[in-house]
């Protein structure tokens, strides 16, 4: 198992980037991690750390795909960069993954433009796990289609639901649209057509959710396009660690808040867990002919190693065959 | 102060409105409600009370508008309908205000069937209060329009800082579209071509703003259509409170926990109440010529009470006249 991972992407790369790669064949030796990126600067890195050479190993790659470039551009044009090395490698049979934590537009023009579409697949789409009271929930897409046509959502709810049938293991999974509404009737037009669509489909498809019962888990695939899939995704994040910071504050303000506080910390903490993005992996782009993994923008190494890791199980549970099957089957 | 309430709206009908407007009334005594709907029901319920009979009256109505029917068609023809009725005491000057805690759909009809725009506003907005960190943040749209145009977002930009500067205080507010990114770039096309518009407006744009810094107060007022904000909403209150269950369930789990969460209890009733709707009122549909105030379909007699309060509020702060002054000007 081979992953070629963007050294050069997110918040705190390289340090960070390489710190997970690390952390990961240390405790998958199976997992082999190609670091793409300046030579340099990750050798450097990586001299701070004791590690089985056979499992590391680095190409060279001089230029850096910024968050703020356009994304299409700067793939066809940056051909030296460390995205587009990195996408080569698996397009190439060299890597069996490729991870980023860098621009999510890039990645997608890249996984794309580079790996390419399942045939039969209109847009790949991002899905990532939220927490819910009893687990979690898969909202697909969070980033890649900002504006979606009724079929997409159809497509997102097939591989979402074979996604997390088999990494998270939930049998049949409950399928339903993000709504302002549970009739058939509410919404805007993609929720309208969308709906009529899902109900045909062979899919255990429950209908419309709305937004407040998301976190009671009653849906376990949340189909929506990208732009509504990434504001509930982020703003789960926010309000997740604001509430707690927030609580934080209000126990810190009195002296009795102050002891309530301490006994009550490792709840807290383990409640803090559940809202922390580093404990959940990457988010794969779903439709593509190979493994794209989008790691968070402020990954750090204990992110990263989670996301080496499940390209593992990613790979070892057939998901994209899976996905292929399904669409060759309709 | 007149306010004509909807008593039949709402998932506790008649019970709660009817309790709610004798809270109001006994707290202010310049307010006078109209109830509106099954006169033998609402007088049953007024019985259980001691109330100054000058400041209720009632008005019979046969029929109830559900929350499942087609909103445009029932207004238009239930005419003995509680909300129909109610409308027109404010179109006939009757009341100075509209309250329901019913159909979201059918109040946007009605309101703009009956009472109608103010000229030259496009498309009337619903604005909800939600909790930041440092106070409140006013997300308009929230319910009316599920597909926006952009110049709408313009408008909904200039009633929620005219409201919000008005009823929260908040000087020279702070104006973001809620998008995908914070560049100007980011988004789908209602968000880009909204940011193009908003930048050559008289208003304190600070540009986009991502979902994960909506609780950090980055901005005052936020724009979108329904379709996001009503997710957004909904996502707040379902966020918030499943936190605070699941936090409760962890606490409760151990003996540890117990008596941490006996100390804190105080500490986490005041954080609680944050992310009570009860405490905020109801929201209103800017941009009619006359005040219509939609209360959260659960609404309890003190939610009820606060939105019947705030309605004193909004005519004596002449939000409405304020609005009409900024659409004239332009």
């Amino acid at each position: 198992m081979n992953v070629a991972v963007d050294a050069m992407g997110g918040d705190h790369a390289p340090e960070e980037i390489v710190k997970g790669c690390i952390m990961a064949v240390r405790e998958d030796q199976s997992i082999n991690v190609i670091l793409v990126g300046k030579e340099e600067e990750i050798k450097r890195e990586l001299a701070k750390y004791n590690y089985s050479n056979q499992q590391i190993e680095v190409v060279h790659a001089s230029q850096v795909i910024d968050v703020h470039e356009a994304p299409v551009v700067a793939i066809r044009r940056k051909k030296d960069a460390s995205m587009v090395k990195a996408f080569n490698l698996v397009k190439e049979k060299k890597a069996d993954a490729f991870i980023s934590a860098g621009s999510t537009g890039a990645i997608l023009a890249g996984g794309t433009l580079i790996i390419g579409r399942i045939k039969g697949i209109e847009r790949p789409a991002l899905g990532s796990l939220i927490p819910n009271r009893k687990g979690v929930t898969l909202l697909i897409d969070c980033g890649a289609n900002a504006e979606a046509k009724p079929s997409y959502l159809v497509q997102f709810a097939h591989m979402g639901s074979i996604y997390l049938e088999n990494i998270v293991g939930i049998r049949n999974p409950k399928v339903a649209i993000v709504n302002i509404g549970e009739e058939k009737s509410k919404g805007n037009t993609l929720a309208k057509e969308a709906y009529a669509l899902l109900e045909k489909e062979d899919l255990n498809f429950i209908g419309n959710i709305e937004a407040r019962d998301i976190t009671e888990g009653k849906a376990d695939v949340i189909v929506c396009d990208a732009f509504v899939g990434n504001i509930i995704l982020k703003y789960t994040e926010g309000l997740g660690l604001s509430l707690l910071s927030m609580l934080k504050e209000s126990i810190m303000s009195s002296i009795r808040g102050k002891i309530g506080g301490m006994i009550l910390k490792p709840v807290l903490s383990d409640f803090r867990k559940q809202f922390d993005y580093t404990e959940y992996g990457g988010a794969p782009l779903l439709g593509l002919e190979g493994l794209v993994v989008k790691s968070h923008g402020s990954s750090n190494a204990y992110a990263i190693k989670n996301t080496v890791i499940q390209c593992h199980k990613f790979t070892s549970l057939h998901i994209k065959e899976k996905i292929e099957q399904n669409i060759n089957h309709k």
